[in-house]
């Protein structure tokens, strides 16, 4: 046996240890913890700052480009927002133990559903050292185990966090194995992790495109994971002109480089006359626009660039929009169907019969009607706190809360039945 | 590009434009359908018995050996069985479609979930020709498009009865690429099926737990599988006396070679006094009795055989029962977490505490209080039918029936609102 699948293996078996102990902690207990982590954050500033400044200096040595160091950064107000999250996931309600649908049966039965925990979630992440205390958090306040796996530039960062995190579990009565942090940096250690499938028992890859790919294309155990986000707004033949326009220009430079942003606009031919004015109010804030033929036309004297096939398929993330003007809803839907990644789209329109087909038959993680597509978050749909965005189809679609990490049993209740 | 992988490629198109079509048709088409198929089943049943004729002819050629040849087989009552089975499945309701904890959130958008099919579902299965009715009936209802794979025994069965089942389609007005069968008995086919990520959703497995194991073993695709059935009963130290005999009686006799009869009886101490008389009439009913050293001293007189540590572990399938006698409800939970193949456990009490404990605590798709474990069962249950019992822990555990083969999608109902 590998080095790297014994060290595995022993997080393991002590991850599935206090996974079963963690299924039946009070929820007030899993809250002091989640309350006790938040102090000590604040009382340890200085040492989760010291160890922080380790990889900063390392990431000096190492030319880290900017974006990564400023990812990587810690400062007094980031380590107070760490602090913030937990008390907010404390304040959470408690998805475990939850029963529903208790209903008789012909034999004399009852049968029904509890909710329970996952078991034991790893979590594989890049450079943000907060994603240490989220997830934690997070798998900690459903009643799972989690076992961490940070990138190596964070690795003090994420060490000093994990070990304020164990101790306030320690401290609380909670097993402190139930937050584990993978603290070599060896990369054999993740595929040893994606193929443990006797201990782990579901591994969620918080990241970019490639990392979430890479996880994917190794793992043994089952993954919850986000890929792209082409997300597409429609505006309709029946849409209200104000209300499109706002919509349009709300999802596209609300944010830029977040995966619920539009991407591609799509507008029945019978609005095209609106183009000029989203054009226009696009470009004045710096979007690039690429358009098709009859985009173009629509928008005479507006600096509309050619968009190509590619364009359709491509997560700008970026102030770049490609508009298309179709024939009809059903050609909107294929244009969807061909080009989105399932994550969320929006339809503008006033025609109830258009709203639903599209409310129907579009196959994304989230399908809106007449809402920009930035509220596809877990907190604007009440979740609280998400631990990230699935655009899988099992188990769980879009935002993922405390809910998404947890199943169901079954449950039956009985007075002494047998079958006959 | 392999043979294997246009084939299934080719499949794998038809099945996913099949899929898009097969979201929104409507539920009185999709039972219209069911019923053709269920008349055609009737009407041509001499072609069905004409195909199964030559499946038993190369299977008298091959030496298959008899249980095989008794699944195999079709006769009049068979296929009429058949028949009814999809007229159940168009009589239960259409989970698609339903939309769920539809809320206002403070933006003013209302969020809630909509239940969808899961898309195209490849099921492989081994040589009983029935399941390719049941299995793309299910399919079917659900709104999902199956690809099927039998054993190669069963090819002109399952050829008959796919024919059938697509003519139905088509004349109900149902896209007939909803069910398509692999009709080539080349195992490289079902290599290409596990690894086709593009064009299948799920795959399930239905058959021993050799198939089940290598498809799990090789499929890139996420599948919904049922693994081994190691059930137990707990007999506590306030078990009513006759409930308690009634119950473990009724759990392992009641048919032995089912994943959800028990496997391993675990006694308090306590109830040890029970033992001579279950053994007693264990063994009237044949059963052969395993035990550990208490049982054998508690059942002094009476032929029990000792149970080794294999014998915890082992699912018999078959009239052989292990006996544990243990020291407390903790210890119970302690051998169940070790043992159990997370199936199904009853614990028999009359004691609120103890009941409430192990339905929480114990882990497994079915957690039973006074109850027999045989009623671990999709029709018990009230799901009407089951594509079969899943022992993973992500989408669905336990019993899957129509709704265990959709998923649900966030619908967001907006007014205009965009993010600030």
């Amino acid at each position: 046996m590998s080095d790297a699948k014994q060290i595995i293996e022993a997080l393991g078996i002590k991850a599935k240890a206090a996974s079963r102990n963690m299924r039946m902690i009070e929820t007030r207990i899993k809250d002091e913890a989640l309350k006790i982590a938040a102090g000590l954050f604040r009382s340890e500033m200085t040492e989760i700052l010291a160890a922080n400044a380790l990889d900063m200096k390392a990431a000096d040595e190492n030319n880290l480009e900017a974006a990564l160091k400023d990812r990587l950064a810690l400062n007094p107000e980031r380590v107070e927002a760490m602090a913030q999250g937990l008390e907010e996931i404390a304040a959470l309600a408690d998805p475990v133990g939850a029963i529903s649908d208790l209903v008789y049966r012909p034999s004399g039965i009852q049968v029904g559903h509890m909710r329970v925990p996952l078991g034991v979630i790893g979590i594989i992440y890049e450079s943000r050292p907060n994603v240490t205390a989220d997830a934690a958090a997070l798998c900690l306040k459903s009643g799972n185990a989690a076992i961490l796996r940070g990138g190596s530039e964070a690795i003090h960062s994420n060490r000093a966090i994990a070990i304020i995190l164990r101790r306030a579990l320690s401290e609380a009565g909670v097993p402190e194995d139930a937050v584990q942090l993978i603290d070599q940096t060896d990369r054999a250690l993740v595929g040893a992790l994606l193929a443990a499938e006797d201990y782990v028992d579901v591994i969620i890859p918080r990241g970019g495109k490639s990392l979430v790919a890479r996880v994917s294309a190794d793992a043994k155990v089952p993954v919850i994971k986000h890929l792209d986000g082409i997300c597409h707004v429609y505006i309709d033949a029946a849409a209200d002109a104000d209300m499109a326009v706002n919509i349009a220009l709300n999802a596209k430079t609300h944010r830029y480089g977040v995966c619920n942003a539009m991407e591609t606009l799509l507008v029945h031919e019978t609005s095209a006359c609106l183009l000029p004015r989203i054009v226009a109010d696009l470009q004045a804030k710096g979007v690039e626009v690429r358009g098709c033929e009859k985009t173009r036309i629509a928008c005479d004297g507006l600096q509309v660039n050619v968009a190509s096939d590619e364009d359709w398929a491509t997560e700008y993330l970026a102030p770049v929009l490609s508009i298309r003007v179709v024939a009809s809803l059903d050609a909107a839907m294929d244009h969807i169907a061909q080009y989105s990644s399932s994550h969320t789209e929006t339809i503008v329109t006033a025609d109830y019969a258009a709203g639903q087909r599209f409310l129907r038959e579009v196959d994304s993680a989230s399908v809106m009607w007449n809402a920009s597509t930035r509220f596809a978050d877990g907190f604007e749909y009440g979740l609280g706190a998400e631990i990230g965005i699935s655009t899988d189809r099992l188990h769980v679609r879009g935002p993922v809360g405390l809910e998404g990490l947890t199943t169901q049993k079954w449950i039956v209740l009985g007075h002494g039945e047998v079958r006959s």
